[in-house]
């Protein structure tokens, strides 16, 4: 059991990884800039499924209390979310789960970043942490839903072998989902990447995609 | 029953698909800087699979033959190469398989392309030709044995509808690759990028991966 924060933990995809990461038997701290917002998330995720371990606060609280962290915040307000919050991860399991992506008219469009990706610009910010990057495909909706098996792979990306292990196991205990050795850090660029793409098949068949990959 | 020329079609990517394109019924021309390299990867293919319409000729020749036209070049060689025979290209369906990346070590690299991806710089040199892009992972090895179906999804991109539509045909006249429809060509990059992650698998993996997608 450890005790995880998710930043940026009120949106659909912090929430839905809060809940089966609680389900798995961990202590999830749902963080948000609003204290409020916060502990609202966390009793939506009680109603669902009564007897977790789930408890809002503020941001830098919830960094602050946890040994991993997640960040889930959109692309935009990624950077100075990670900045404000150095000190509270510094020496710290890091999840980045942001795909370098903005929007336009509705279209998913990647964003040029100079590291590389959203997660290599977490590292660049976070040199006193250990950063992995994981979990760019796996549906909100169906996080959300306790007794869906969520299906597919997530690539998990990182240069610590022993942190990208742990990741590996944490998405493992989400039930039907399986993790695959993304490889270094400098390989989430393609994960990301591939979000766009899925957004994009989303919206065209109607659906919510999933990756699964064969040969494994 | 089509024409197609599969320039650069002496690798094994493009024998790979030119052996399968005849095995589904079409008459496949490979094409070659090399007209004696064309010739022996034709007769490569008939040595697998007796009695297929595939014959080898210079790129050139290939080209002007063939009604649709297959780029399977590496991505160094595109665009003199396309230069090369824009003439040819004029009014045919175009599909570039090629995946903008380098390898640096052995380890697949994306290559930022201005135009934004392999295939768009294609249709930026064409702009008389209908360009798709598609198979970008699907296993050579699995392609030139003949006896194994070949597994996997092919997102094919393209802004031309009837084109992506024929497209989409002719990668289920392989057996057991299914069609997903990518959208307009300014989503082959996130096609050609997932290349890069596949490849990096397959070498840490030892395998040979291909993509499914889930949900549709």
């Amino acid at each position: 059991m450890v005790t995880i924060a998710i930043i940026g933990g009120t949106g659909p995809e912090g929430r839905g990884l809060g809940l089966r990461f609680a389900m798995a038997g961990h202590a999830v701290v749902l963080g948000s800039r609003d204290a409020g917002r916060a502990t609202a998330a966390a009793q939506e995720l009680l109603a669902l499924w009564p007897g977790l371990s789930v408890a809002g606060a503020p941001n830098a609280a919830a960094a602050n209390t946890a040994e991993w962290v997640v960040l889930s915040t959109p692309y935009d307000g990624l950077a100075p979310t990670v900045q404000a919050l150095t000190p509270s991860l510094a020496g710290k399991l890091v999840i980045s789960v942001v795909s370098a992506l903005t929007f336009q008219g509705g279209h998913p469009r990647p964003i040029e970043v100079p590291e590389g990706s959203a997660a290599q610009q977490v590292a660049g910010l976070l040199p006193a942490s250990q950063v992995v990057s994981a979990f760019h495909h796996v549906s909100a909706h169906d996080l959300l839903a306790p007794g869906t098996e969520v299906e597919g792979d997530v690539i998990v990306c990182g240069d610590a072998d022993e942190a990208k292990g742990q990741v590996m196991t944490l998405v493992e205990q989400v039930r039907s989902l399986r993790a695959v050795d993304g490889g270094g850090l400098d390989n989430s660029r393609h994960s990301e990447a591939l979000t766009a793409l899925l957004l994009d098949l989303n919206r065209r068949y109607k659906t919510r995609t999933a990756v699964r990959l064969l040969g494994l």
